[in-house]
């Protein structure tokens, strides 16, 4: 007998037979004898109806009456989630974020974790209830409602199996689990069995969304077994979990990342401090940069080349145009028309050739490398925009030949 | 400066116009120098939508399910509210039942309420905030949410008012307040500046339903001063106080009810402890009985007549034919063809002519009264449906005479 946490996303009870669906998933847990905690988002479009709803009758309501109107999303599905149950014939008690014992930071809207009080959830289990909690929501100091911010539920899920060491954490989507590449694209795509809590942060920055990011660095700090499966499928999904347990393998997946804006600054001045100037400025205007690669120019001058989010482009040239009084009159380029490539995988870092057959993939291919970036457990390469489908498709195959 | 209580029901916020004709309401008030709390109640039909989801997944639902359900309804009309006062300017926060305080019994559906912990509202209104509180909504032992039946809200309003010792509780509504008769129906209906609780009480169980009886009970017992008055028109209402402070007036109006069903017993052996059983079986069902008539008929017999709901109606033929042995063979007839004409007013305890007025104006007007109740602040008559709205019109001349 076992302790299992699920969570569902909003698509997966997005109508009644939805809602019966990951009520019989629920129930066949419980009745192979486990207890079960299942934390459930808002119905289908109910979060975005709620903030469609809000801004016709103000556009800039306070964040504090947003988490109050956005938590009711998570109480209506777990309600109705729970009365599937009912119907099923089992016990069952749904319970809102601060009747779980979420309690947060002031942080409306995207509020952190900072403890979770579980004497109920424990309570309801040892009553052996089937408990089925909101997610998104916890309460604050102030005993008003904040939410986690997008993605919230995969945090409140993983919270909680850290919080009553459960020994999974079920995570379910309409997806069957975390691929070598995204499978609609790239021929030979495989699904992981496993892969290392690090890998899978790298592929959700580089795109492939399957986990809320925070859910899994909360895993990895308590260390949390997290399986990503599909809701509609019953086949086994890919498990999340500390290396040490792991096979080692050289390459989980090969990503592409096409929300990337290449900004070229040429002929900057060789002055100390102007990098600091530059990357300071972006840094005030909260935005992230990427790949940085700086050259060495003509006559005393460098080129300073770096990637930020295409949304980001724009407005990044233009803040350094007007802010920074030595890089007037210079040439300053934005260039949306590029893609990031990445290969990720802990045990590339033992392993010095993992770069080169990337490399050698991209160049048998024709495909020209604009920028390098590299970190333990990663390479990216920006290349053309129009070339990226086909470099992950050689890159792919590289590491996983097709049989 | 005054505290005021203020409570909007359902279709006063059905949309986002009419959520901002509220909010200019309340902000009138506040501008005016008042502290004000204003309950609100679901948006419209979102009740009845939730009803309808949970009774597609299962429609014999837990009732604390239904509670955590149907609750988000007034959470979310009152973040809404809040929206709207926060652009207006106004300094505004929402609070839930269980953040207003609210503790109530263990009866899920329909809790009553033990006891407001008044802090809360205490500390957002010595903040000179306008408070929004959702109504209908409460917490019991369990920390688990209850509501508190239809018309909730209304008595969460006045619970407040009377927690807090405030000034007046308005109940704003579709009416511009309580009138002598249904204006839509008969000339020269008047609307009544001031009525007592009692009278109040008479009028909602006649069918006047304006207030919800369970708050005027509570009103009269705390003696808060509520104004019942329109959500579109800013004319005033009408209030309900205490007989004491009040003018005296003979009769305060005149109601119709219909949905009365008369059954007639015929021929019941006269012998002892048959009443007993005839009622008490029906108390047994829950069954509401109302006026009761007994007759002495022929041959050591009696008739026994009473009304009841018209959906109650069949059930008690049926009920009393199958189990009360002494009955069998009798006729048990059921006529729904009646309606039930009131007069009600505190003054006519101490005024003998009320009655006979009453029959007077039915006599000229040539309707047959089948049965006669009276209490201490009320008269009322079964006649035939058909001549209710005659009845109506001719009572309320009597009392009240068009100029």
């Amino acid at each position: 007998m076992a302790l299992i946490v699920q969570k569902f996303g909003g698509s997966s009870v997005a109508n009644a037979q939805r809602v019966r669906n990951v009520a019989s998933i629920i129930t066949d847990t419980y009745k192979q004898g486990n207890d079960v905690v299942a934390v459930v988002s808002a119905q289908g479009d109910t979060t975005d109806d709620l903030i469609e709803k809000a801004a016709e009758i103000n556009p800039k309501a306070s964040k504090r009456e947003m988490d109050s109107l956005l938590s009711a999303g998570e109480q209506m599905s777990s309600a109705l989630l729970a009365m599937a149950i009912e119907a099923m014939g089992f016990p069952v008690v749904s319970l809102l974020g601060w009747q779980a014992g979420f309690r947060t930071d002031r942080h409306y809207g995207s509020a952190r974790i900072k403890a979770i009080q579980p004497e109920r959830l424990k309570a309801e289990i040892d009553k052996k209830k089937i408990v089925i909690v909101a997610g998104f929501q916890g309460l604050n100091s102030f005993d008003d409602i904040t939410t986690l911010g997008r993605g919230g539920s995969d945090t409140s899920a993983v919270a909680i199996a850290a919080a009553l060491h459960a020994d999974r954490c079920q995570i379910f989507t309409d997806v069957e689990g975390v691929y070598t590449a995204d499978p609609r694209k790239v021929e030979g795509a495989r699904k992981l069995k496993e892969i290392t809590y690090d890998e899978m942060l790298e592929l959700a920055t580089l795109g492939a969304q399957v986990l809320n990011n925070r859910s899994v660095e909360m895993a990895k700090k308590y260390n949390v077994e997290v399986e990503v499966l599909s809701s509609l499928k019953r086949v086994p999904g890919t498990i999340v979990k500390e290396a040490a347990k792991m096979e080692k393998m050289l390459v989980r997946g090969v990503t592409k990342d096409t929300d990337v804006a290449r900004i070229s600054i040429i002929g900057v001045p060789d002055i100390p401090g102007i990098a600091f100037k530059i990357f300071s400025k972006l840094a005030a205007m909260n935005m992230n940069v990427d790949i940085i690669l700086q050259s060495v120019g003509r006559n005393n001058t460098k080129d300073i080349i770096f990637t930020v989010s295409k949304a980001n482009g724009e407005a990044a040239v233009t803040a350094l145009k007007e802010s920074i009084d030595c890089l007037e009159g210079l040439d300053i380029l934005c260039d949306t028309n590029v893609a990031k490539i990445s290969v990720v995988g802990a045990g590339m870092e033992t392993h010095p050739g993992t770069a080169s057959k990337m490399f050698e993939a991209l160049y048998e291919n024709d495909i020209n490398i604009q920028m390098i970036s590299t970190s333990e457990i990663k390479i990216s390469v920006l290349i053309d925009l129009a070339s990226a489908d086909r470099a992950v498709s050689a890159v792919h195959k590289a590491f996983f030949p097709v049989d």
